[in-house]
């Protein structure tokens, strides 16, 4: 953990040399559903706080680190998109019917500084839930750590940038640790899969899917300003509805399949020991 | 929860169709009622919360969950409201005695934001509680909560249509998958009946009453803009009260009512088992 207050100290450092473009009209619908959509992953990521906090009591001691950690991702999230929520509704004022720029920037920075807290906490928490012997997963925590502070950082520079080219260039760089990430994740996960009982084993195997498809949708939503044209209003609704479906499904999604992962996984524990009912091992 | 994501998605695209449109002016009474309703509402859901969080303790292992999932929903709706609250204060102006319209809309989206995702949730509570075998439960509540997402789905253009027929069409439409719901509930409830004890069947009675007085509420107040005439000042209002009054008794009253039969069920599972004092068994 001690390993995160480096990185946000340099990612604070960008954050503060930009504050995003919005465009100047949006539609009543378009500010509408950013706004619902904000308010939608407030209620998600606040009620996955509840349910990872009470239902870790229901796991193994040995799981239960993994539901700590989802707890503090989607906590750090909810804070953050009750920030989002409130910039979106200051860069807009309701004139005639439309929303127009109020003159205030929208602050998107949020988003990075939530994923310099979060991502390397939910690498921690998809490592922690394997069980992997320590020594091997202490050096794949760190390796991926920071593949995922070179991918937040790297992609910054093309978000905040109203140039095709510049977007595209940063973006393709931020790949390149994305892709190492996903890549080990996934064969990590394979490898760990013949070692569970069956039912863990399709768990996990949906847990990949859930990985692939949540971390597929942050490329994409990074390249809707480029489909829609740069920061017209239906690239920043589209960016910022694919960013929260995402941040959604990969936090709270994640974190819910992963106690049901560990739920299972207690009552394998205890079938396997009989005479140790209460609890779920060490 | 896994299932939330996508009608999340689709009630997003649904809700930044319109904001919803309120009266020019209300009357003193006719604006107070309604905030003080959500007022009470907001202290309702949260106390309900600290309450199944805390009695969640005093039951049997297996049916903490319902307890689990009743104090989410509570949670979800007590922001919802606080949010409604806020945007009923901002909708309008106290000037010269009157409530009149500020220009900014009311948003009642919030409503159908929180059904999308409270509703889901009250019905894997209801079907928990029935404590049924875990084969028939889980096909069971996957075909209720796409009824219920059909059924927010199918009223939401009616709801924020000036057109009467257009509410009428949507409305009725509706109806279709929420008698599906009801009457699904209520034959399998009655089923479970005859395999409780007899103090847990009174309850259980209950529960059906609560169930169909609540939800019974809904449509009613649906329908109070036809009655008042669209978006008068005391459709709008019969509406607001309507839809308050029906989310009590419909999240915190239906929780309350299952916590009281899984306290009963406990203690008969307690009697069952008398060399096994502590625990309810799994």
């Amino acid at each position: 953990m001690k390993k995160l207050f480096v990185p946000a100290l340099l990612g604070a450092v960008l954050f503060g040399s930009a504050a995003l473009a919005a465009p100047t009209e949006l539609s009543s619908g378009q500010f509408g559903l950013v706004y619902q959509l904000f308010s939608i992953t407030i209620a998600t990521m606040g009620a996955s706080f509840i349910f990872f906090v009470l239902g870790k009591q229901n796991l193994g001691v040995k799981y239960q680190p993994a539901m700590l950690v989802s707890a503090l991702v989607v906590a750090v999230a909810c804070y953050h998109y009750f920030r989002i929520s409130g910039s979106w509704s200051e860069a807009y004022t309701f004139v005639d019917g439309v929303y127009k720029a109020s003159g205030l920037p929208f602050n998107d920075a949020y988003r990075y500084a939530d994923w310099v807290l979060t991502v390397p906490l939910l690498l921690v928490e998809a490592v922690a839930v394997l069980a992997l012997a320590s020594n091997v997963a202490s050096g794949m925590i760190g390796r991926l750590v920071v593949a995922a502070l070179a991918m937040i950082v790297l992609g910054y520079p093309g978000e905040i940038s109203l140039d095709t080219g510049t977007r595209l260039l940063w973006g393709t760089l931020s790949t390149i640790p994305f892709v190492y990430i996903i890549y080990t994740l996934f064969v990590e996960l394979g490898k760990s899969l013949d070692r569970q009982p069956p039912r863990v084993q399709l768990l996990m195997k949906n847990l990949r899917l859930l990985l692939f498809a949540s971390w597929g949708f942050y490329p994409i939503a990074y390249l809707m300003p480029l489909v829609f044209g740069s920061f017209s209003a239906d690239g920043v609704v589209a960016l910022q509805v694919g960013y929260s479906l995402a941040d959604m499904i990969a936090k709270a999604g994640f974190g819910t399949l992963i106690y049901f992962i560990a739920l299972e996984k207690t009552k394998a524990d205890n079938e396997a020991k009989p005479g140790n009912l209460a609890m779920a091992g060490d």
